[in-house]
This record gives C-alpha cells, sequence and structure tokens, in this order.
C-alpha cells in the first residue's frame, strides 16, 4: 500500500540538481541577526527569490524541460497557470530551443502576460475558471502534441524543486527545522524528500495562510480538501494539494502550522526592512508562522525557503 | 602644494580593512542578466545594503572608532547626523563598549531616533540648522571630551569606506569603469584612492542627482560650491563635499555625472523588481547615471555600489 516506491528518490534529485546546474542560480543562504533575536532561533534563508525568473518554480520547470526526449522536447511543453510556473517553463523552454504552450486566465496581470511573452512562450487565454483552464489545456495538447507539465503534481517538477533544499542542507549542517510555505505542495514535498534522504534528522514543517487552509485540513482529514474561495495575500498559495504531492507530504511532514495575514504581511516587511531583499507574500508565510509561536522554535537551527519575489511594487500590502 | 600626501595610503586602506573585518560584513557582490541587457554593459553591485546598519556608513565609522587610542575611547565618540553614519557611529561605539553622542534635528523621523537609541548612543537634540548642529555638537565635546567624528571629511572615515571598492575590486577583474554615488563624497573620495592603488586602469566616476549637483558644479569650478536648497528623492546625498574629500575627488574622479529625479527612480525600481533588492534612492543613482546615457558605457565592466538600503517602505516613489 505504500505508494512511495514511485516518488523521486535521492539519485533522482541528485540527478536533478545536476541536470539543472547549468541553467539555474545556486542561490545564496542569508542569515539576519536582528530577526534571529526576534525569533530566537538561528535562521537559514535559502534565497529562492534570487532564482531565475525570481521563484523556486524555475528548479521544477527547468528538470522537468530537460528530462523531455528529443521527440517530446520537438513537440513543446504545455501548462496552465498564471504564476511563477508560467514564466520557468517558458524559460526552460526557451533554454532548450523548444515551444512553451501557456494556458493563462484572460484576466491575467498585464505584466504577467508580458513576462510569458518575453520568454518566447505562446498564450492561449480561457475564463478563469479551473474547468476552462482544464479544457483549454487539453485543446493545446491534442493540437500540438506538447507534453503537460504539472506546476506541482509532476515527479519531475517535484525532484527540481527538491533541489532547493538539497543545496541549502549543504549549507547548514544538521538543523532542527526545516520550513518552507505550501501551496500545492510541490515544494514541501519536494523539501520533504530531500530532508529524508539528506538530513533525516531534520522535522519537516510548512507554513500556509489561515486564509487558505486545505493542506492543513487535507492532513487532518487523511485526504485531499479542495481549497474553497481561499483568500490571502498570499496569491503563491492558493492551489489545492494533487495526489502526489498529498501523498508524499501525508507521509514525511510533521505538520502544517497557520498562519493569519497579519504575521504574513509581519513578517514580508520584516525581511524587506532588516533583510534588505524583495520576497512575494508567500515566501514570508513560515517566518510568519514562527511569529506567531515564538516558544515553539527557541533556541532552534532554523532552515526556511524564501520561495519567490515577484511582487507587484505599486500594490505592497502596508 | 599637493595635499595627497595627508591622505589615506594603500596601507592606511589595508589596515582598515583588517580593522573592521571581524565587525562588518564582506558584502556580496551580485551581477543581473537582464540590466545588463539593459544597460549594454556588464555590471558588478557590491552590496553594502547588506552592510551593517544597512549602509556602507559602517565601514568608515567603525574604522574610526577603532582608531581611537584607549584614553580617546574612553570619552567617547561624538557626531552630527540624521542619516546612516548616526546609526554606523552609534554601532561602532557600541561594539567597542565606549559611549557614543548623536546630535540630531529635532525632526528627525521617529524611526532613526529610534535605531540610533537601539545602538545605546546618547542624543541630543538641535534645531534643524547648519549653525545650531555645529553649536550643539561642539557643546556635547566640550563637556564629554569625546572624539568628533565627521561623517565624511574625516580620513579615518574615508579610509574605510575605501574598504567597499577594495573588496569589490578583488572580485572584479580590470574594471573599465567604478562609479558610486556622491553626497559629502566619503564614498567617492575612498572609492577613488582604492582604485588608484588596486586597479589604477580604472575609471572613476560619481553619479549626483541633479538637483542636488553641488559636487558637479565644485569639481567644475575648482572649488567647493555649497550644496544650496538641493532637492533629490537621493536623501542621503544632499551635503555638500569636505576640504578633504574634495581634494582627493578633484585629483582623482575623471567626472561626475548628474542624473534626473526620473532616471534615479527607474533605476531604484530596476533595482528592486530584477535584482529582488531593497536599495534606497541615493544607492540607485549610479545606475541611473548609465541609464541616461546608453552609448557612453557600451560593453563596458563596470563595479558600482549599491550605498544603502534604509528607506521608508511607507512612502516609495511610484
Amino acid at each position: 500500500m505504500n505508494q512511495s516506491f514511485n516518488f523521486p528518490t535521492a539519485n533522482d534529485i541528485l540527478a536533478a540538481a545536476e541536470r539543472i546546474k547549468p541553467y539555474a542560480h545556486r542561490t545564496p543562504v542569508l542569515t539576519c541577526r536582528s530577526i534571529d533575536e526576534r525569533v530566537g532561533a538561528r535562521l537559514y534563508f535559502k534565497c529562492e527569490n534570487f532564482q531565475k525568473v525570481g521563484a523556486f518554480k524555475f528548479r521544477g520547470a527547468c528538470n522537468a524541460v530537460m528530462l523531455l526526449s528529443e521527440a517530446e522536447a520537438r513537440r513543446g511543453a504545455a501548462t496552465h497557470s498564471s504564476g511563477n510556473h508560467a514564466q520557468a517553463l517558458a524559460l526552460a523552454a526557451q533554454i532548450r530551443g523548444v515551444p512553451a504552450y501557456i494556458v493563462m486566465p484572460e484576466n491575467s496581470p498585464r505584466v504577467k502576460i508580458a513576462a510569458v511573452e518575453g520568454y518566447g512562450a505562446q498564450i492561449r487565454f480561457c475564463k478563469p475558471t479551473l474547468t476552462a483552464r482544464e479544457t483549454t489545456l487539453q485543446e493545446v495538447v491534442q493540437e500540438t502534441g506538447a507534453t503537460f507539465i504539472h506546476p506541482y503534481n509532476d515527479l519531475r517538477v517535484i525532484a527540481g524543486q527538491a533541489t532547493a533544499a538539497k543545496e541549502l542542507l549543504e549549507e547548514v549542517e544538521s538543523p532542527d527545522t526545516l520550513i518552507v510555505p505550501v501551496g500545492g505542495g510541490g515544494l514541501l514535498s519536494g523539501t520533504a524528500l530531500s530532508c529524508r534522504y539528506f538530513s533525516p534528522g531534520a522535522t519537516v514543517l510548512a507554513g500556509e495562510p489561515a486564509g487558505a487552509d486545505d493542506a492543513f485540513r487535507s492532513l487532518q482529514a487523511g485526504r485531499i480538501i479542495p481549497s474553497e474561495n481561499p483568500r490571502t495575500i498570499a496569491d503563491g498559495l492558493l492551489t489545492s494539494l494533487g495526489e502526489n504531492t498529498f501523498a508524499i507530504i501525508r507521509e514525511h511532514v510533521r505538520e502544517i502550522l497557520t498562519v493569519s495575514e497579519d504575521s504574513i504581511i509581519a513578517a514580508m516587511r520584516l525581511i524587506w526592512e532588516r533583510m534588505k531583499i524583495v520576497v512575494e507574500p508567500s515566501a514570508a508565510v513560515p517566518l510568519g508562522a514562527l511569529l506567531e509561536r515564538p516558544d515553539q522554535f527557541r533556541n532552534q537551527t532554523i532552515g526556511m525557503i524564501l520561495s519567490g519575489g515577484n511582487v507587484d511594487l505599486e500594490r505592497l500590502p502596508w
């Protein structure tokens, strides 16, 4: 009954790391004394806001695109996304020199459309519903023969996202805890696998907005509970878990910590002011979780992944 | 007639680097492909926004405080400043365990007062005029016997600021140009000296807001022209040159490039959006100068110092 034999192995993750190495940044791990003092712990921030396209998503998309066979690659890669995965897939396809087809809701922000176009992808617009997205994607795949690369439930994507935690664990010896944000669960499941393989003594946690707490409820219920009318500033974390990410998370993640909007904003601001780096709200959710639970992490060594830095500078939450 | 025998030597700068090494960050040098493409040059950004207190100013203040004799140190260090030098001197004195006396205008922003107090300095408020600042500082020095450490005209401070360019030149081989912002000229004169000693083939330039172009006019006139009613968003660059900084700049700086407010803001935003780092307006002035002169720097290798990252997140210029 244990499905984990399907999941990325340590060798899959090591191979993904080698595969994406020529294209992805090895992002720095930063520390910040004043935030450490505030939280009462030693925090190590893996800065995926500095990754290509401004988010960890490039790791998974790049691994998946590079794993396509020559015949598959010629027909291209396709996905539906209005967010960082769309840009990530577009850039990975551009690097490999193959087509990318991105299905985006017709109400997507201009700046996101321009970014995807800037990487040379072909955009197909659809109505802003999940059904329309999936139908349109199916049409694109049937027309073009492109390979669908799911934003998070794809095992190649999960292995790619796992490389961020692998790198973090190379720089932080024996952390007590790793904590990352959870939306669809690609980063969280990849982090959980890397932690299991490369630092099995560490506990893996996730931070999730209280206003989009489907992963928290799914873990409690023992089955996937879809996200319904999620409301949070952390716009990268609106999606529901997939079958693969849920199975890995259920097995390897200790707990999902919900976080209020106020704490997400306070954490985001703390990172901007003290670390002088730009992170998107989703990236601040794990620190928000720590701010809300000052006693739970006292004196721990904690690794955290700052998932991205794509934020609208015209609409900051303070 | 050549006064430069007084100025920091290569050995002074090397000694300053060793002296501050235990306390200051060796800040990273970042690159950004999309900004390179925009400018048509290879840019290396020395990130002093990640320095202690969020600005290069810590280097000079730290060097000066650590150079005080035991007897001097016991009586403390004093300065007048409402900006980054105040925090820098307060932290350096706190590290050495000696008193710091900071004269600040009574209308200084609460957040800056709190920061200086947070480092344990004693604040003396004065009317917001240059005369009041100087008179109050004299009183403090007479009362306490503290040593006045000028924000930029002090040779120990200049030697400290020079260590930023020294580090940059260790990571960028044979740049064509170094460009930094100029206000009072501490960073610029230190950069010019380091460049002369450690990379004599490079040209040193400065960026200066067109609305506060006293250094530009001083260099043209061959004498210090004080800043009068400067108007710029780059609030770190409002001060006039000092005798020492002017003498060094006149000898070793090729040209001062004035920059419009629009270009400063565009450059600042480009750095935030593309590099995902927080810089203050003053730090963006050199990039603004390049944006205004796309042909002048084509295909060059350019080192740039991002001078600081202390910005009011409530009042961004876009």
